[in-house]
């Protein structure tokens, strides 16, 4: 299923986009698109047949805003220098294991959205990213197979960066993570069954419609399966906490000088083979 | 006014503590001490009416739990190496500006909860510290004035951390930062009307009842309205989110070979003038 949740900022509705392309409310059926959703197979199972009777109450999709499709969230764990690519490009050696980070649920906005360059920026970098939406507690988890379980579902993320606070302003990247609207998410959360094989996914970023971004998580150094079972042995994931899994090549700090970070005006584009496509216009904060 | 919030993990009732030392009930008041509260001064005065009326009902504390004294916290965002003598004994260079790192919500438990060592944890730490309570959104301040107009509040943290984790595993100091039971809060939320000087604060720490840390706020860095002026120009602040300002010396880091590091069974008591004590067992994971 295609989850989302439509409508203006802070008052958005839940909603399925179903397998003919077409906008349903879901409103009237669960209350929204959260962890505790997710966590509720029989609720997942009762929006399952919902929507294959057909009888769901249509959306007008035009001019509907669309928000991040998952609400409430708790936490977002990033790895970094998880492609072997873009490890490269960084000039970073490749990490003997994942390096987390973290941003805060505040910095997420829907897919379309206007990103924010901050005040003083001069390094504001793009990253597509494949996120993982947890849908069940994982804690110390020891197999993959128990890690692909606690997976809800995917959605395209977009994480945004400001090279300088990340890494000229003392030390810890978080600083250049949390900047307000720095991860668009969604359009939507494809629930994990729709995604056999997250490790087969096409991530693609376009600025002012130029590629800047053209890789697969196939060159992931640590797929989704052990990213989630290695978080889970240094922090409780809940449901509706999500995983940031790292990005391709392709970003502006990987560019020969004058790197082209991104100034308001700049458009970004970015999309997942199957998960959707987000677009954003930047502004100054 | 000293907030507290009673009662069993998560379903905790809003609680004030008197003058005379009395607890009192506010239930019947407001539904909950959160960043919708702590934003609200119409409602903390009704508060303090009450309070000064004498006529909340009395709450026998007698066997009660104190959780954490803010429900539904947004963010924490942490200070590292914020004072001299702990810059010092971990052998790092006083930081030109302040060190940012980030933990989850999750990751809060009350002031006298268990904590859990984490499994494969060889290098359990304590940090005694002054939290400050965020009651304004806070976006690219100015002033100081401005800074501690946006305080709604203060509370002791313990800011757990596994160094192991933190140091020796990659590079970003989340990773020891983040773990289950990690970030204690409490017992109150003194508000910022009775903390007058949030820099003339003493804190201690006593591991198995011998004292670790003996610091006071005058020895930080970055005060703390330099504090949350300097974090509203990197991420926006909002009601409800905390900021952890920074430990004094005497971590088990710090300390000569074999570093006392903790381990089940250990009770560490932890208290900052005004702000009240913390008493935690460890626990294996």
């Amino acid at each position: 299923m295609k989850l989302l949740r439509v409508g203006p900022v802070g008052t958005e509705r839940p909603a399925l986009l179903d397998d003919s392309g077409t906008l349903r409310d879901l409103s009237g059926l669960v209350p929204d698109i959260d962890g505790a959703l997710l966590a509720d197979e029989g609720e997942l199972a009762r929006i399952r047949t919902a929507a294959a009777s057909g009888e769901l109450p249509r959306l007008d999709g035009a001019g509907l805003r669309t928000g991040p499709p998952v609400a409430r969230i708790g936490k977002i764990v990033c790895i970094g220098l998880n492609y072997h690519d873009h490890a490269r490009e960084t000039g970073a050696t490749t990490p003997a294991e994942p390096i987390l980070f973290m941003k805060a649920p505040d910095t997420v906005v829907g897919p379309d959205d206007s990103v924010l360059v901050p005040r003083d920026s001069v390094k504001t970098d793009w990253e597509v990213e494949l996120a993982v939406v947890i849908g069940r507690t994982a804690r110390y988890l020891e197999t993959d197979a128990q890690a692909l379980a606690a997976v809800a579902g995917y959605a395209v993320a977009h994480d945004v960066s400001e090279r300088a606070f990340q890494i000229e302003r003392g030390g810890q990247w978080d600083k250049g993570k949390n900047c307000e609207t720095f991860n668009p998410l969604g359009p939507w959360l494809v629930t994990a069954d729709e995604v056999p094989d997250p490790q087969s996914l096409g991530l693609r970023l376009w600025v002012n419609g130029e590629r800047k971004q053209d890789g697969t998580t196939a060159e992931q150094i640590f797929p989704v399966a052990e990213v989630v079972r290695y978080v889970s042995r240094f922090m409780t994931l809940y449901p509706g906490d999500i995983i940031n899994t790292g990005t391709p090549a392709g970003v502006a700090m990987g560019h020969p000088d004058p790197k082209p970070y991104l100034r308001a005006g700049d458009v970004v584009e970015l999309e997942i083979d199957g998960l959707g496509r987000q677009r954003q216009v930047l502004k100054d904060a």
